[in-house]
């Protein structure tokens, strides 16, 4: 009997990878290692259960831990893996009462994931500041946001959450206005959760428009939606400190690289959403390389370049379908894909990982958003191209059918070879879905003109004659042409 | 000085073509006549109209005369094109009053659009019965539907509108039933129409589901849809006649192949839509070919077999994307494209009219629905492809999200090499837009397997983890690999 195939973490890419290896290898093992408590849980919903759209914290799992049994795999909760020998193929595990085993495998999967980045700020211990990269915190999050007398404990339904700080945070008085630091999507997300639950919201940027990797188009309409709905948008204005004793305070921000002078901003609520970081240090003394972002490097098939040890999630890089090269883009569906197709891989069934064409979608109250590809000027030198970009503002719909809105569509193409390379959308009428076609037109290597002759629905409540993307490819297509 | 360029009907590819010749090659000269005395009016609106969506038909016109004028374009409207001589390269023309001359063209567009079939019924003279594809009939239906004292001829604010017909339709009593005959999607935008006028609408259909180029997975959802609004289907159940005198009374329906005896509605109104054939009477005896559906053959550029003769829109065939051979489809996007591209190759810019995905949207009150590709078995088979079919429910948001909407996609492939032939898509939530996934997808060649490695936009108000056309590629993938 061979080792079992060992999972290093339990979310979404680890779980889809020990559900589709047992459905392909019935007769194998599964190990899933995961060190805390939770499982399977989906973190883009966490916005959504602040705001309160979602009504209980149970809504937003996956799979229960008895669900995952009952496909037959071997989860362990509390069980860390603290280091990986690969030459003897070998996990050292650690209990949570502090038991220390040997655990040999056939195949390892390193499913970390990545956890939230803080920036200079150290919100530990202060209360009203949270930094938002797990169900802990949003449960803390909704309790400290309800008035005392008005919370209701049934919200956080689930076995795993950590009550007592629950139970601390929906003591305390609610607060009335908060800060959130970092205009990326988690930050616009909760600026509307939090505005939706009757905050003053501030969102503080670093640079100067929200949403860097969705460009300035994307990023101006979304900034007017939330200034439209109440909240205090300030960009180019980098947060220095989170101030306050026991309880947050203030924050001070604007200390630019002209020296200009931080101004204060009384708070009693700060969320911190600055990025992410791979989880790579179980593999620090292993010889594994890392790629884009800190990430671990891995290959089409998900493979790292220790034998047979894979990563996929937000510990793992992925190759991008503009540039072909590694890129790291931590998002759900690249976890569960990659995470599917390792488990499809090892189970004797090879199966790609697939290409990431970087494909993002936002919403930002009634305003939505998508990206895919490359927009940044500098990246698309930086792989080669000579960019050319272009953008429109079109119909949704047919002008004379309601509903009809401003649509804006920004394509970026290769000057020579008119190969497309990104394109981003924003509007309130159906915009971000319709990212799909352009990730679909990247991931084909199209050139704008083809994508200028994509026979793209046409129905007067849907879109007019021309689709704005097409208005987009033909306005983009003329510039190259001309 | 060579000959002008000569345009045969003002429409879609017509006037798109005129205007993109001009632009290309301002000082040569473009000629258009039009036999009728309405130019470029958005087809595709006139159910929205007849609904009350739209509030004066002035809103359905793209282009007005002395708009086309601006563009240079010499527009000759009452002038109709009655004979094509193209060894001479010249056509001979006659006015509305009767007069007659020969107009020798350098090159010629023949755009001369389709017209509406009538199946076996014959609804002149008879008030109340409809057969919808023009302005004037769209003008006169929201006219007769209208109590006589309730009609706002404003209503009809175009001067080309027939109003002799407006204002005797307008005085008679309103209708409490009708009958739509034909459930493609005229049949059932018709159906909506008049159901939120306030009509008892029954839609008869001549096979066993709705929309049948859509496939029974839609037909079925849509007539779930209409159904739940109170509109009565009858499926299988060919009208037979419509019967009255002066005005309509009834329809007979569902003499069967089975010699099932027929039954009578009474009705107030009835409405004929089952369907519309091409214009090629023109070329008659000129040694044209003619190809799908009795349309004017073109090759990429829009050429016909006769020298520096073009066709195109509804009149002519365009190439399947899937098939590589001719179709015909009569569809917007499909006429203004060709014209485009045929004013720009006759204006020394050769540009491909570009293939056709046979991409289509309907919407059904809050159902909406796409297609694309080749859905039927006959026709795949036909092709020379052996299709293997999948249809899946998913939902099109994350669970957890308020307004997830159960979403039915099916996609069709071939078994032998996996290439992705067609998909449809059917639901309440944004489902149109996202064929255009599948579009692309055909048009780039995709196998079913590159179909469900694409990375689609996920976030939880927009789309699952899983986009319901990769869960469909997914199951489809496994069936083909199985």
């Amino acid at each position: 009997m061979s080792d079992p195939f060992v999972v290093v973490g339990a979310d979404a890419a680890g779980l889809s990878a020990a559900s589709k290896f047992r459905r392909t290898a019935p007769d194998r093992e599964v190990v899933v290692f995961e060190k805390g408590r939770w499982i399977s849980y989906a973190y883009c919903g966490m916005p959504y259960f602040i705001e309160g759209l979602v009504e209980r914290m149970s809504d937003l799992l996956s799979l229960s831990p008895s669900e995952v049994d009952e496909r037959g795999i071997d989860l362990r909760r509390g069980y860390e893996v603290v280091a990986v020998d690969p030459d003897v193929k070998r996990v050292t595990v650690e209990t949570a009462d502090g038991d220390r085993f040997e655990q040999p495998y056939g195949d390892l999967l390193v499913a970390t994931g990545g956890r939230a980045t803080t920036g200079p700020f150290d919100v530990r211990g202060l209360d009203g500041a949270f930094t938002l990269h797990d169900m802990d915190t949003a449960a803390a999050i909704d309790a400290y946001v309800a008035e005392p007398d008005e919370y209701d404990p049934e919200r956080a339904d689930v076995s795993a959450v950590d009550r007592d700080r629950v139970e601390r945070n929906a003591a305390m008085a609610a607060p009335e206005t908060a800060a959130i630091i970092g205009g990326g999507y988690v930050g616009v997300e909760t600026a509307e959760a939090l505005a939706e639950r009757g905050l003053d919201v501030h969102l503080f940027h670093r640079s100067g428009h929200l949403l860097s990797d969705f460009g300035a188009a994307v990023g101006e309409r979304v900034e007017a939606e939330l200034t439209e709905r109440g909240v205090t948008i300030h960009t180019n204005a980098p947060v220095d400190s989170i101030d306050g004793n026991d309880r947050i305070e203030a924050v001070a921000f604007g200390i630019g690289d002209d020296g200009t002078d931080a101004e204060s901003l009384a708070v009693d609520m700060a969320v911190v959403g600055v990025g992410i970081r791979p989880n790579t240090e179980l593999l620090d003394d292993t010889g594994v390389a890392l790629g884009e972002g800190g990430a671990i490097s891995t290959d089409e098939h998900g493979r790292t370049n220790l034998p047979d040890v894979y990563a996929a999630g937000d510990c793992a890089t992925a190759r991008h379908a503009v540039t072909g090269e590694e890129a790291w883009m931590p998002l759900g569906l690249t976890a569960n894909r990659a995470g599917r197709a390792i488990g499809a891989t090892i189970a004797g069934d090879p199966t790609p990982v697939g290409d990431i064409a970087a494909t993002a979608v936002v919403k930002a109250f009634d305003m939505e958003a998508g990206r895919a590809g490359l927009l940044d000027e500098d990246e698309a030198l930086e792989a080669g191209f000579d960019p050319v970009r272009e953008t429109v503002t079109a119909g949704s719909r047919s002008g004379y059918y309601p509903g009809a809105a401003e649509t804006d569509v920004t394509l970026v193409a290769d000057r020579d070879t008119g190969r497309l390379l990104g394109g981003s959308i924003a509007g309130p009428d159906r915009a971000a879905v319709r990212i799909d076609t352009v990730a679909t037109a990247l991931e084909a290597d199209m050139t704008v003109g083809e994508v200028e002759r994509l026979d793209l629905a046409y129905a007067p409540p849907f879109s007019p004659v021309w689709d704005p993307i097409l208005v987009a490819a033909k306005v983009l297509n003329g510039k190259i042409d001309g």
